[in-house]
């Protein structure tokens, strides 16, 4: 009894003074300003006239919120490449289980069709694994890709690619990447490659089914054709700041391999890092991923326009932070805001369309019909 | 100087042992738990095919977030009347001079396509009066209605008929009535109605130019052609469980009267009281009054999906109190929330459409596209 004691007394000051833990909660309920530093520009995309859909990219912001959006908007002075998005409609989030979701069963909806359990990912209510959005696309000869900032062993791009009740089992998750056969998979997590409890090289492995395994930018931007897993940091990639446009480069670099195949590819670009800083409750560094996310979403429909083909839809798996803009000035950038939890809401998110096929995304409908609209638009 | 410091110092007192600000300031920021009484049944309502637009009922939910609609869906145990709209689009509020709107310069936005000043009704910001969507209507041998449970010099029904540079002038706002033409006007305010400082009495001139002015529901309720003042309270109408369904009677009397009108009508009903229960931070009384509006958005489906040629717009002006929806159960129709501010928060609303037309309200756009395109459909 003593022993358990001290192991809870020990975990209480352990996440009482954990850094991010305590600044998160100090924040909480506290108004923040932000003033923009770096306003960008943002072009009017016209979408597409035409009526064929031969390529989908779907689009995760983790964790964001129609107040997400709209205060990123603001802080550059009224202006979003999302905004050129000609449909909107609102996904309820709730899972199997619980009225407040996860990535784990927020994703596995999205990627699946199955509102499964908290914290499970790729797999339904039972634990039976799921076929995913990438899974369906492959059978049907069209190419596949994921692009996330986070390691890939977390839970949206592990919805994507992996099954498994349990979404921190790390090692089994990265392990299923060896049979998803999806052909582009870029991110983090480099940790749970090699040097692994189980012994295996999850890189080796990879490589002898053929694909190449860049481990930075330069060597990426190298390659032009054939399968890549490109793991880029041994966990998260750093902020924003630090780590660069690579968001916007990978993914544009995904889309110009995939699309070089004539059937058609089915790609998921995750904006990985707005949840965690939505947690944090930090307004500054919430803004600087959106900013980004923002940009990338930017390029992704220049190019989309161009295509003429493709429907890019952008999203969100479930809400976090609660954020409320309770202030703030449109001419000169500048947001007040509010966070009023460290973890996730319970609030539907906007699901935003572009390109053909974007009348089928207006209205209210669960999480799951994405699933089942993507699938019907790319006849998989 | 000490006369202005006592005037502050009373005033301060004042606001600080105010009964309804001083319980709303200590609701702010705190988990507020509610769960459903009397969850209500809600059918599917299928639109129309037509596309013919004969009729607008534009309805406003004053204040009335995502978020407030979502937690109302949850406490209803995953149902809302709203549901059955087909189109979603997302509307900016900021005014021309602030980025968090009121009722005034939000409605005067949707009434007359025109951003204006915080505070203003009816007026551009130069305070010249402005053409509303009733009165281009009415231009149009159109009948017109405003519903409203709130007294009608309050800011949304002013928006419509009224014009002044201060929402606060009640006197000089109720005066408008006589000269805006409506043909339908249902509320409360009688206080400013009669016995008023100018010696009017608005009743007595409004009988004069042809209007009944009945002062209950009973005396509304044998009408049935002709205009009508219907005045029923002394200023706002009393909490719902008070004033029972008089929103959804009043509203469906005013459809049923404006309706025999061959060229169409265009009638704008309010859900007034959401705004002042966001103000209160209290969420039972903020569910309460989402219910009825919702009951009486369900009322109004279920007559223009018979009808056919009437379009339904669901939006709100902007939001109130930054609710954040932190826990709750949907199997048991509980909620958990917290309030953010006992002001308007700046995040864009929700438009929800259905009927003819209804694919015209998705996308993200300015308040003012309102009365761009439901000018445009009516063809006013």
């Amino acid at each position: 009894m003593k022993k358990i004691m001290l192991k809870i007394t020990l975990l209480v000051v352990v996440l009482t003074f954990h850094p991010v833990i305590s600044n998160a909660q100090s924040r909480k309920d506290k108004e923040q300003t932000v003033t923009v530093k770096d306003p960008y520009d943002v072009a009017k995309i016209n979408a597409p006239k035409g009526k064929k859909i031969k390529n989908v990219i779907l689009m995760i912001g983790d964790g964001m919120s129609l107040m997400d959006m709209y205060s990123a908007w603001t802080l550059n002075k009224g202006k979003l490449n999302l905004e050129n998005a000609q449909a909107v409609g609102l996904s309820k989030t709730y899972c199997a289980n619980k009225l407040i979701t996860d990535s784990g069963a927020g994703g596995t909806a999205i990627a699946t069709g199955h509102k499964t359990n908290y914290h499970m990912v790729g797999t339904d209510v039972n634990g039976n694994p799921l076929p995913s959005l990438t899974d369906f696309a492959k059978n049907k000869q069209l190419s596949t890709g994921v692009v996330v900032t986070c390691r890939l062993n977390d839970a949206t791009p592990a919805d994507f690619c992996c099954n498994n009740t349990d979404r921190d089992k790390d090692y089994e998750i990265v392990a299923d990447y060896t049979t998803c056969g999806v052909d582009f998979i870029f991110g983090g997590g480099s940790k749970y490659f090699e040097n692994r409890p189980d012994g295996r090289n999850i890189f080796r492995e990879m490589e002898n089914k053929g694909y190449q395994t860049p481990k930075n930018w330069d060597a990426l931007s190298k390659i032009n054709s054939g399968k890549v897993l490109a793991v880029v940091d041994t966990l998260d990639l750093p902020e924003p700041k630090v780590r660069g446009n690579i968001l916007e480069k990978a993914s544009m670099k995904a889309v110009d391999m995939l699309s070089k195949n004539d059937k058609g590819f089915f790609l998921m670009i995750e904006g990985s890092q707005l949840d965690d800083y939505g947690h944090f409750n930090d307004l500054d560094l919430l803004m600087q991923e959106i900013f980004d996310f923002d940009k990338t979403i930017g390029k992704v429909f220049e190019w989309a326009a161009k295509d003429g083909e493709t429907l890019v839809i952008v999203t969100a798996d479930h809400e976090t932070g609660g954020l409320t803009l309770v202030g703030g000035d449109l001419e000169k950038g500048k947001i007040v805001g509010k966070f009023s939890t460290t973890g996730h809401s319970g609030v539907m998110v906007p699901v935003y369309a572009f390109g053909p096929g974007s009348e089928n995304f207006t209205g209210i409908y669960e999480n799951t019909a994405l699933f089942d609209k993507i699938k019907k638009l790319l006849n998989l």
